[in-house]
């Protein structure tokens, strides 16, 4: 971290050997060691606030609404009818944000873990924390597994927003967790977990991807464009328990007056479409699970 | 560039301020001044070996074949015959070894001006170099706007490989530039030219696009992913002199065999028709042009 002296905030980890994706600084607003993990906020000259956990970048202000947007509407929109959702993580309150703008949402629930990043979102990133106080929204300060353990066929969507498999979040890409997510869905539901970038980590995305595959009779990886993150690019590894689910077509088309009242700046139907065209080498690879 | 000597390149430019992108070095190969700009070619420990123009990377080992791919089959596709194609710039050889690729291509011509990237690249980089003595190419050293004023009306395809909107490529993102594209054109040809990231420079794309606009009946703006770009991806504007040209849907439609025979592993008819989805915000910036 001895560049955050320097006026620059610089991301190294071993996910992402050999290349470092570093944002200018103005002011370290807030800095803690939670009972889980480090959280910092920092304000960043060109990307205005940024969360970052344990060291990894986990949104800018300037370019969060592409990762929130997609991993929200890429499930909801593959799903005829959307009412119940539950969100594993995200505590920064971008997801749920997305999630209530859907028109077919009724009831969230979120668990997230770290009562710390609830509270630091709330105070410094308003922009996403305003998604926690939505009054669809019930939130739990808990474990994700222990919760769906607990709550069996309530859910039509289940989102995983997660940190990287590192941390407090390695145990939401394993094969347990895709089966209990299954069991926490009703009959049709579909789950939708952010996992990692074909670039950095494809033997990694591979891996989450075959874990939900053994699971869910329909599966699918999606790819968005998030510039702060490393290689410019996050997946999404989806999977529905109804045979009958077309990723790639979504199901509910909304006109650009509704994506406008909705405040949607990255999705819509064609780019959920694109969002399924992967490169033929990442193609080829999952293809072989 | 003080982190070279800690091991590190990392790029700084006002094009994308306030974020650098860092690769760790394991050796500097080469580097000279040319007489166009500063020449650098780094063994990298995760990236393989990476091109550096003025400070800028312009192509690494292990993701060049996205760009390279994207910039020559996008247009090269959407054109019924292209027999007769012109690269401008493109010294290092990459966008030449795609281009020949193409069943329909018989004559590529190339028109750089910096015989150092040419040497550097054939002595350095013979993965992207080894397009340079494909036998269907002639090679000029010479300036792209002198070149195509003294040949009017040739090509099928002009492809312009450039370098950003700094230093020596300036004019290949003018106006006065694309209507030499066209009147270097036969009837019905297609030009496609770099153009930047719409995350970190959306206002350059769309002068650029405008450009286009302005000067051919049909236009289409298309992203690739590239991790070592800044924001991890590029755009591409084309232009068509053909009314009826839907860039979004290729006239050549490759078979698995024979994508595999070509090496291809980024571009696919698939991948051709997502990289015109883009993402509302800039659909629409591009809209208004």
């Amino acid at each position: 971290m001895d560049r955050l002296k320097a006026g620059w905030f610089s991301e190294l980890n071993d996910l992402w050997p050999g290349m470092c994706l570093s944002l200018q600084v103005d002011k370290v607003l807030h800095q803690e060691q939670s009972k889980y993990q480090d959280i910092m906020v920092l304000q960043t000259k060109n990307h205005g606030k940024a969360l970052i956990l344990d060291g990894i970048i986990q949104c800018t202000e300037t370019d969060e609404f592409s990762y929130q947007e997609m991993i929200s509407f890429l499930p909801l929109c593959s799903h005829p009818a959307p009412k119940k959702v539950l969100i594993v993580g995200g505590g920064d309150g971008g997801v749920a944000r997305e999630v209530a703008k859907h028109p077919a949402v009724e009831e969230i629930t979120q668990v997230e873990i770290d009562e710390g990043v609830l509270r630091v979102s709330r105070e410094h990133l308003p922009f996403m924390g305003c998604g926690l106080e939505h009054p669809k929204l019930t939130l739990h300060v808990e474990d994700g597994f222990k919760f769906m353990a607990e709550h069996r066929e309530q859910f039509d969507i289940i989102i995983t927003d997660s940190s990287d498999p590192v941390g407090p979040a390695v145990s939401l890409f394993q094969k347990s967790y895709f089966s209990l997510m299954q069991q926490a869905l009703r009959p049709g539901g579909i789950v939708c977990s952010q996992a990692g970038t074909v670039w950095a980590s494809l033997d990694h995305v591979c891996q989450t991807f075959s874990h939900c595959h053994q699971v869910f009779p329909r599966t699918a990886y999606a790819i968005t464009s998030v510039p702060t993150y490393p290689t410019g690019q996050i997946g999404f590894v989806l999977g529905s328990l109804n045979q009958e689910t077309n990723f790639k077509e979504p199901l509910r088309i909304f006109s650009e007056e509704e994506l406008d009242q909705m405040g949607l700046r990255y999705y819509s139907a064609e780019v959920h479409r694109a969002a399924f065209s992967l490169p033929r080498f990442a193609q080829q690879a999952l293809s072989v699970r």
